[in-house]
């Protein structure tokens, strides 16, 4: 239950009841400033999550233990990122969990970095590699705020000479051209190992696609997820009037040995086959 | 590198080139029969992951391992299964990783159970009430297949009546009353845990966002996600002419110790805060 | 050929290249100012429709003849408008067109009132019910605008109370408590005559079809339309970011004599029937 | 009111209250069986639109009179077709309405083109452009049946080699390869036109935008409308759990006389400019 206690140094979400948060390392000699008033860290230590604070112009304030949603929404960010709902679905398609040994190719802000990292603990492993190193600064700070680092191996590499890892249970691909890692990808893919993709452009899922299946990978699937925010409120519920209606297009697919392929697409929206 | 030799006894996913997949049990004994032909299940044994068979009418067929959504997607099921899309972003929302203490009400066919075991791995555990023993039955051996049941503890209890645990990291629920389950939500969550539940009707969300707010649950947001497959073809790309339109509105929230609550449901498909 | 010579008082779309547009009545004697530069009108005078003219710091203006929709979109309002999309599937369901006789209930700002008097021309009426004279003074400002006030009666008068006319083609519902106006649209239906509803919330469909049924409306369908906007470009082709994802929901109906109702939903948005 | 008798020869539309529809022309002499059971036409002549007959099963049929989508949702067709959601669209975008001078090129089975001359009634016009004999046939056997043929002349000739009208109002283009017409639509419109595409792949539509542009179309934009079922029934509404994902990208754009076009693409779907 201890651990349920805010204590001096601990990662807090500030949620305030008008829909803003804050994600903030508690520091007692210090205070917080916000728009809604200015809170004292020393009023935080003690603390239960869940518990309510006010600032000094009397807004409330809850205090949340940090989700891994919470970090990622809130990672200092060059790139744009991968969104959760994304995210979701390429740990479900590519059957990452605890003991995985994955690699990325494109690191970016490593927003999805620190999201796999999480899934893979305690036994597994994400190697990413990103070429820009200026990324790859940014990309440690969000993971070691995270407490995330040690699932983590940050490679200064470009992917397209080629993974240093073999036998990985999945490779994921965010980059501009990603049809150049479909040779390094199988190469350092098991057998039956999964692919995934985040492709901001219908031409990168076109050209990734036919490469992908010229390789050799079956169950190639192009997925688009759309998020819509619904105002469930008594006698008055609708959809929100406004959405996010783009993030990217999700590839998934699987390695394998086929000399010619001739397989097709298939919906893996709803587990549907042709 | 032996894990990735199918030996006897193995599950395998058998993918055909034509889009369909079955789920199998290699028994060196038998043989296997679809509509593309016939396989013996000892010409298996020995193969490599991702290697590709032949049925006797010349069908060829890959060998993959199965991953959770495969698993997911095969389950025996007597009841609407909540789909892999679903799955990833309560998984997100909730914060559910290695080691979450997790409550389900609702277990039906269990394949949302199956999923949470799996991320919870391996010192966490699923905690799920089911009233209905004949679904009970079949959770248990959809999970076994999964070989994920050390993971879960199915409890043959009306969760209306309060569950038996406190200080869960997460509460998910799919029932057709959710509202009666907040209360017990609520006492068996640690403070700033996170709720998600699974609402086919658009009636249940607006009750439940209503009783949540009540009880002094805060972050109350209501999300839909839309799945579409793309036909990513050169030249010719296009999304697919059908497509599910609908699963089950989702809906998060955290648990606070908020005494009146004027909380706002905030938008979090893409983060934003208003 | 005449008639697109642009000439002194004619009501003229600018449209300039950055994707901006304004609608303005050339005035000879007078300039328009843009945050893109001043434009003479004695300069458009004499152009063609299609033609370029510049601001004095040289911004280019395509002059364009304004359709429908442009003064429907540049209409004064201060009511949620009708938005095109919708428009275009409430014309089509309620088989309106040249000579149709219809009733609408809820001027507002007479958006949806205007392109109805278009397309009943030359023979045809829109009698048109609304209970706040300040929204009437709008609503005839923008149908004068357009050029199609003598195609329209607006009425001062509580549509619940009854409409006075009989035999109409369609009825238009436009207002908070539409199922107060099932009973006056029965009545001043022709036999067979078509209704169409504009709904911001779900709870406003739910009690209009039960209403609807009741009073022997068949062919109930409820309808969302989400317009998605796509950027086409070469090579990098994808959906925008952002997207409207809620303007109401729309229902249609067809007044039978039916005694006992248990007539079924059904899907139109493909016609496909059940 | 004598119109609202159904009259021997009258099509009438027979609606059962499961849902089903049939569009028949009746006839006195004759019966029309269905698996809901038998009608006969000479019980239907003398009776008003709207009324319910049995059929000898004892099941109830409401009947209708015909609208315009009715006639399209039961055209005869051997292509793919436009949908009533896309149509409507196409009508607000392209300014049609009473009197226009329309060119199609591509008239297929021909609903487009009634839906079209429909609303150009009665002084405008459509002319339509199509290669291949037996879709023409086909085309004004579904014409002449929604009474509309007086409205359009149909042309057995290749589009892509130039209309023979000039000034028109608005030009359709419905065909595999559109950006071949895009010079034949420039030459047929008047200035300032409007343009109306239907694509149904993305590749398609990068193409034309490009061509559009080169050739001095400005306002190009490109639209996807999801239609999307909503049950809405007391206590328990949501969306259908199945809708069609994808008819057609549409694309809209108007004539120019720009030299250089630096335009940029522009959201019509709510109106909002860059």
């Amino acid at each position: 239950m201890l651990g349920h206690i805010i204590e001096d140094g601990a990662t807090v979400l500030l949620y305030s009841l008008k829909g803003k948060s804050w994600l903030v390392k508690v520091d007692s000699r210090n205070e917080f400033h916000t728009h809604f008033g200015v809170i004292k860290f020393s009023d935080l230590v003690g603390k239960r999550y869940g518990d309510v604070v006010k600032t000094n112009s009397g807004q409330e304030m809850i205090l949340l233990e940090p989700l891994l949603v919470d970090y990622l929404m809130k990672s200092e960010r060059k790139t744009q990122i991968v969104y959760p709902k994304d995210i979701g679905l390429i740990i479900m398609e590519t059957g990452i969990g605890p003991g995985s040994i994955v690699i990325e190719a494109g690191t970016g802000s490593g927003v999805l970095t620190t999201a796999v990292a999480n899934f893979v603990r305690p036994t597994g492993k994400v190697y990413s590699y990103e070429i820009r190193p200026e990324f790859i600064e940014i990309a440690e700070r969000n993971l070691k705020r995270a407490g995330l680092q040690d699932y983590v191996v940050i490679k200064n590499k470009d992917a397209s000479q080629g993974f240093d890892e073999t036998g990985a249970d999945a490779v994921l691909i965010d980059v501009g051209a990603p049809w150049t890692l479909v040779k390094p990808a199988f190469d350092a893919l098991k057998g039956g190992g999964a692919l995934a993709a985040v492709l901001p452009t219908i031409n990168q899922a076109e050209k990734l696609a036919t490469e992908l299946k010229k390789a050799g990978f079956v169950k190639v699937n192009t997925i688009e997820l759309l998020c819509r925010s619904i105002e469930a409120r008594e006698g008055m519920s609708r959809p929100a009037t406004r959405m996010i209606a783009h993030t990217a297009y999700l590839m998934f697919a699987r390695k394998s040995f086929l000399k010619v392929n001739t397989s097709y697409n298939e919906n893996s929206c709803d587990g549907s086959e042709k």
